[in-house]
């Protein structure tokens, strides 16, 4: 008979100082060698916990000695206020999903510890990063995600207190590709010192992009949505064996599905969003790209991406 | 006969890593306690040197263990690109005066170690505070300006590797007191990990603020300047009487010289730049407050403030 190890729940903290001061003691209590590297991650989420989240804190979990989880909706980001008052919170369950992924600390603050002078006077622009794609029906939406995500990158650094080494990382979910694009971009554009880790999308068994939307799909649907990944994955197959991309086949193959209504289809510099240098459709594929798709399946708006070369 | 002791020239370092480096070895380098807070400072230029700068360098030599300076001329907060050509360059009088002030560290690079990607594309935008002011005749000169702030305040930073505690300041002069105003803005709203010291203004025996502009002041200007600092020294004598302000009559007293035409004289919210929330004309002076003025003086324009209260 095994008695169960309870899971240990990590630490919650609400304001800044707590953040700080929490993070310094765990990583000064990093057991080991003082002048070893002690890794420090941190997870910014804005709650509502799935099984995607799951993997994302577990893929810092074991590259990391430190993993500091941030909870935070994030008022600026909504272009409807009422999509905001509505945005799930779940922070009992959240608690629950993050000691099993192994997470160290929690950070969940009120909205008046992240802005306690109201919006930003001073403010991050995506520029034409965040006016396409998914910035074209939320305009705003990517210029608030960056006011909060500037300043967690910063809460959760090591403090400068800190009397031992540290290698900082963010990690971020690589099916907001255009969100990772943006937050990549403004840690190059303005220096940040983090490293950014991406943890590719986590997929059904039949190629599914996870997402929490997907329950809201139909049985034809669900499976009429395979199109999607499908379709990516084709472009990716060229890719690898460096063939023309030929998108229209990939266009063609979603539009042999009824259900399915494309919205984009598009194979960009995964720095800067734009199209290629070079017609993939037509010339061999070198170097790296992102294919970003997008479709109404159903009343369900879908999104996927995939990471071509390199 | 005593033999002069060469002042010793600050090691000058043109990349990124170099700048890191060294910054972690000179701050790991610092005798005594492994626990005791190193402290570091950092003190932004664009060079061509003036008594100014050596203010600023003593002032951040007198409370620091490590003293960078950065020169860097910063493209992008230039309108008029003959005039970003013709900004003095004057690297080795420098380096001279900053090893002359006690500078540890120089950190000096070429434009392509600071925008290697060319323009950002992520920016920062100072929004309404920078539209004002002196900012109404630069467009785009405090986004500029921020665009290699937001950059030179995470090169500067003690590098999370360095293995001792460490307290972190950027020291910038009161002079340019909307460049301090707006960047104390964005180290509050992108929750920068740095301290921000504001070294006051120097000022002539008579009252007038040091500016490599008053050079090209003739005598009788030079006369006609004083009535600038004198305005913002009655306003300042009534802000701590807690008398009400009588703005006009500092109007008055400028308007008195035929020489000095005047831009603008505003008492604003120092965190804001907005007007204050109470007549200051009329009602007894409380809080914090910030004169500006900006005149033409013959052929030179010159600005100048004053913090009032607190």
């Amino acid at each position: 008979m095994t008695i169960p190890v309870p899971t240990p729940s990590p630490r919650v903290v609400r304001t800044v100082a707590e953040l700080k001061a929490a993070t310094r003691a765990l990583l000064e209590a990093v057991p080991g060698d003082p002048n070893r590297m002690r890794r420090l991650a941190l997870v910014p989420t804005m709650g509502a916990l799935h099984a995607g989240h799951g993997t994302l804190v577990r893929s810092a979990r074991a590259e990391s000695d430190v993993v500091v989880v941030s909870l935070f909706v994030n008022r600026l980001q909504f272009n409807d206020p009422s999509d905001f008052e509505r945005y799930p919170r779940t922070p009992d369950d959240d608690v629950a999903l993050l000691a099993g992924a192994g997470a160290d600390l929690v950070f969940a603050p009120e909205e008046s510890e992240v802005y306690p002078d109201g919006r930003p006077l001073v403010t991050v622009s995506s520029g034409r990063l965040g006016e396409k794609f998914e910035g074209a029906s939320r305009p705003g939406h990517f210029d608030g995600m960056l006011a909060v995500v500037a300043k967690l990158l910063h809460y959760g650094a090591p403090p400068a207190e800190t009397g031992v080494p540290v290698r900082y990382r963010a990690y971020f979910g690589q099916k907001d590709a255009q969100q990772l694009a943006i937050i990549r971009r403004m840690v190059s554009d303005l220096a940040y010192p983090v490293g950014i880790a991406a943890v590719p999308v986590v997929r059904s068994p039949r190629g599914l992009a996870l997402s929490s939307r997907n329950r809201f799909l139909g049985t034809e649907e669900a499976e009429a949505a395979l199109v999607l990944s499908r379709a990516l994955f084709l472009l990716k197959e060229r890719a690898d064996a460096h063939e023309p991309l030929r998108v229209e086949d990939a266009e063609a193959l979603i539009a042999s599905q009824p259900l399915v209504r494309l919205d984009y289809l598009e194979v960009v510099d995964p720095g800067t969003l734009e199209p290629l240098a070079f017609n993939c459709r037509e010339t061999p594929f070198t170097g790296q790209a992102l294919a970003l798709v997008a479709a109404q399946v159903g009343s369900v708006r879908l999104i996927d991406n995939m990471p071509l070369g390199g």
